[in-house]
């Protein structure tokens, strides 16, 4: 009689650096091999003997197929491992517009290099959940990130995860707290808030004197507590260099520029804001006819808010529509694929983000925005926090705080 | 000299009928009045002496000028409020496409009729913050409600608040608590939800009785809560006629029905559903490549969760996409203002709404939905319930519950 | 043969008066009948004409019994409606010491009078949920407000609601949102921030200019958003003249002010508070050794903080213990009706009320504060506000905001 | 010229041992000794090879001086680790009654055992943030567990933390999170609730096989959620043996049984429950008259709800009162020590701990079980678990939903 044999499963190792226990990263690793339904056995851990030392960890990875082993080693990368043999890239062609290969390689917010033959590429930017296109420029590989949506039949895709390789931001491997003054906090109202002001101020100050953007990210709350004038000061004294945003924020802005003062009841006397009333629309209709924001500006129809402030300092912002939009105003991007789009075409040169009071834009910012980029997410509500950092944002530092009163202590910081 | 005069200020007289005080409908007119800058004399209130009795009340409204008389009197029709002396309706060209004369008629979601010349025509549906567009069918004058992106040039808009007339739904109008057992509830844990889940079954089964239509509207929650089986089970019990969702809901559900068992950790199992990991971007690829949702039914790639019963039992979905998508699925409308035109379609025939789980869908389908339609929303986060009110949608019933819970005790009731 | 007979219902005629429209009032009475299974008709209804004049209702309740009448009668004065007729106080003894006869009147929180025989006595001061009792202070009858673990048997207790007589404060009958600027505002963080807080500044010096104190009650999340700096500088500029806590404000303000700075991470600093460790126990028995809090400060080995501050300003303070207390610090009641009574011994005098950061103390308080003081609840948790309005204080303002940024914006103005 | 000389720091090793990856145990060891000011060096680190294999950790721990080491090494005893050389406890006596000498040993909330002379002794019970109290009980030594506010002058107390030796529950120590299916969960409402409360059913079932006992602490939406049916049906098939909670539940459980059927709106009928009106004041004033609660089960007075089970059922309650307390009831703890006396008391024997809607007795409860009682808390309000992690108790496993359908589902899996 024969034995019954075991099948050898696959495996790979994979390695890990930096200050895998303060962070808690080794530990996420294992979890996830775990999830995955695949296994594991820690090869060597080189641990920094003072708390200053970086370490290093061989873990051998292993799972029932090669599909399988191929996924979680694609999903360790996204906690900065990469295998110890990388191995070089497979490409196959994209069976249709819009359709990656079945085993595309989902890329990481992290900095990336694919080996297609002997040396690495940078790939251009990192963006999560894209694929890895392949192709020749003056006679030399390239490789680009694609969002899936993009992506033209023929086109030659990086499938598997071989020869691919990732690397964590210099702040997030050493644990840097540092950097930051409380970059590993989690969401908690429970904060010396005052001082977490003064830090972002600084944060802000440093960017700006490296020649970096400071891109916002901003919700209607920005407008309905009563923060808008903080915010136009802090556009007038440089800290906003683009603007993501929806609908929303814009048109009460505007309705505000517009109706404000000629209510009885008003932002600057304090009574509720009527929700649901009609001036946001009639707001909208005014700068449809002016054509833009920017004519409407420069027509003379718009002469305060947020907006006012924008193109008036000559900074871009892009506003993306929602299926809850109203209007829109003219300036939206309805199509939410173009706007997405005009995002990404923005983000090269921003050294901070900074998201207040707004969840779907916040997480749409989280998903096209590099890990490199330090991200603070401020809101009173602490599920939006707790979302973003759930979808991938690992460097999304949050706030749980009142956005009137941050705003007008950060502009008092900072003008 | 002459003496300085006071020039008389501008005043109409408007009615509310129904039941005023127990609905707080008479206090919300007058607040809104002082609000709005306007001030108001009580002509007479002939109250119903008995508890269920209609009152009647006539309010002299007036204001320092033409065009503020106008929108306070457009903003007290929100709350069925009509003028004594409603003239005839002022019609102007649209001055350009998308753009609406500067003081068209701003909708409200109650039915509505408009007088040209002598009599009163119905406007085909109702929806808010809208225009109302006058055009020539077969010979006749036709009242057509249309979103300010949707006018042409030229056509012609209702302006100023003559000649146009409310009505309140009845069940409103009454104060009819017995019609919901809840009608007035607001957000609030704190009740005994099983009574709740036994009088939404029951409402829903009168609902198909009566011949029509049970409109869902779901967010992601419905699949992470484990709900997904209970909600297949209504698909299948012909409860679920039309769903409104975005392109998350879809994609976690397909991504469960494609990954689900063949991870060590699933929702079977009660785990954590890890987020941000690239399962959700590969389901949406394997779609992407099948052409559709359907397709991907048709061809045996999809075979469970709430899409592929909605696709089974022949009913329509409308997936409207956002800024935060990855992919979309090829399903999803892209361009929110496609999408909007798509849910607007699915409206006729709908006798009852729910919405589970969702802040983005839920505002949206408030936004477009007559006031005649009952709502019921369920969430576990109050404020969802709370925006929902605000904008407008003031029949809508709030029930703050867990989401899963609550699905399954509804598809035991109606299953 | 007799014809079925119904039995005549008990009815009596209540008259209310104010702003019955603006402030809804009326419609509180009338669903409140319906909620107690009573019936109500309005006999006649004077409206103010203008939106400035005072209206006057007489509303006929009716019930199938003498006993639920009494109730709904009762319950109607909560709203400030009395009989009409309102007869002479039935006295009935107490039948053991801490209980009530059954058909006690149980009060509200209004100004309130009672008639033994012709002359309407005014009750020495408002606390809802208590009972009257009427005893003799040379020669005259006195009634006195008792809860019911004080009453002694054989005292005499008023019964039933014949012969008492409520009074709403004058603002809250007229409705008076310009006595506050934002009176009838509800729970919102979308409201402008820094105009409420200039309010309550304001609102703050006109209490002090006119003698009368201002009271706190705090949680300690007062000192974990880094506020205790701010709220030292209020009690030294005089505007906090009595404080009620629990144990968790004051051990952790002196757990800060004995550990604070001997640690690596720290207040100032801005890191994460580590909760749960075991230096707040450690603070509790310094103290304890001390004596008390103001013997910790006359030793000298409590320098700083909020609690230091009161010492130092000579300003009263009640910390009354909870069930989670450890220790507790040696100046806690722990026994919860003590607390009450001490806290009771505060209130003369108290012309605002602030209440930050807490839900049990702000309930506590709201329990025992007569409806003629300002209230005003600052939270990060709309709930707290939500629950406080449930309870019975109708008066309270609700702000949601960040107690850190709010405290130090609330210093700025008045410091 | 004589060299500057570092003074050497006083250094000491602990030890740890278990899943230390897994569990993230390490991580946070390391981080609390930077935390506190101190520094460390990993002297080795024997990792489990295979994921199920324990790992043991050898940390040296340096710290300015022996004070702050010796607060060090407590805080790393609440993870698990023990010095390497514990040497024998000091003890000092309590300088006055409700006093420990400065430096007293600071409990844990694990199993604990103390070296005096040569022998390990075992602490009678774990409670965390108590002192360690050294008796002689029949000429042997024995050591008690005792919170400041019992120990009494000249009693012998351990200080410092020299020959104190903490072990963790095996569960924790071994990351098992098979043990409970979910034991690693952090607070989400997205998670398959039907798959939770049936892991919950097996899990009682499992403890009342062994002879252990059901802890049950409860706040008043168990009343107001209309669960409390399904809880009367949980006491009576037996998976109630102890019940903690305030006079609100009691009141309001007490209250419906009395009033719920008299009246108009009641909870079987799925409106509004009015909050502040006075019926509980009657509630609780007919009960002061029976005496109890017990009391008024036998003469009849009250004959349902959920205190009415307990009482028929022979079950344990304690009742422990708050300063916002109306009343109280009779049987409340209107002193919060003796109420914690009175809950200490029920513990011995409890092997299940849950915890439904109430975030004060549950810290309550937190604050005295052991770590070594599996511990669920149920909640709509995420805020309610994370408090109770961050104060301690690391073994509580939350669950965000809705306590009404929770209770029904969980009464239906058991009954």
């Amino acid at each position: 009689m024969e034995p019954t044999q075991t099948p050898t499963p696959h495996a790979t190792t994979v390695a890990l650096s930096g200050h895998l226990m303060d962070t808690g990263v080794l530990a996420r690793v294992l979890d996830d091999v775990l999830e995955y339904g695949g296994d594991y056995r820690i090869e060597s851990l080189d641990l920094g003997r003072q708390h200053e030392d970086e370490s290093r960890a061989l873990v051998r990875v292993s799972a029932a197929d090669a599909e399988l082993l191929d996924r979680i080693v694609m999903r360790l990368q996204t906690h900065g491992a990469n295998a110890v043999d990388p191995g070089t890239a497979t490409l196959r062609p994209a069976p249709a517009d819009g359709v990656f290969p079945d085993d595309f390689y989902s890329t990481t917010n992290l900095d990336t290099s694919v080996r297609l033959d002997r040396e690495w590429l940078p790939v251009d930017r990192a963006e999560m959940d894209c694929g890895l296109v392949v192709s020749e420029e003056g006679g030399r590989p390239v490789v680009r990130t694609v969002p899936v949506s993009d992506v033209r039949a023929g086109e030659r895709v990086v499938c598997g995860s071989h020869g691919v390789r990732v690397e964590l931001p210099p702040a997030v491997a050493r644990g840097d707290e540092e950097a930051f003054g409380f970059m590993s906090s989690v969401a908690s109202s429970e904060k010396p808030q005052v001082v977490l002001v003064r830090q972002i101020a600084e944060r802000m100050r440093e960017v700006k004197a490296a020649g970096q953007k400071v891109l916002w990210v901003g919700g209607p709350a920005v407008v309905h507590t009563g923060a808008a004038p903080a915010m136009v000061r802090l556009v007038e004294a440089g800290y906003v260099d683009v603007l993501f945003a929806g609908n929303a924020l814009a048109t009460h802005d505007i309705e505000s520029a517009l109706f404000g003062t000629s209510l009885g009841v008003d932002l600057a006397k304090g009574s509720g804001v009527p929700h649901g009333h009609e001036h946001h629309i009639r707001a909208i209709n005014t700068i449809r006819r002016a054509g833009s924001i920017a004519g409407a500006v420069s027509s003379g129809v718009l002469t305060g808010g947020v907006m006012h402030a924008m193109v008036q300092a000559g900074k871009p912002f892009v506003l993306v529509g929602s299926v809850r939009d109203d209007g829109p105003l003219p300036d939206v991007h309805t199509d939410v694929l173009d706007g997405q789009r005009a995002m990404r075409a923005q983000l090269p040169g921003v050294g901070f983000c900074i998201m207040v009071a707004t969840m779907l834009h916040a997480i749409a910012t989280g998903n096209i925005l590099p890990a490199s980029v330090p991200l603070v997410c401020v809101d009173i509500n602490p599920a939006t926090v707790t979302k973003l950092a759930d979808r991938g944002s690992a460097q999304a530092i949050g706030i749980v705080t009142d956005i009137g009163l941050f705003l007008e202590q950060l502009a008092r910081e900072l003008t």
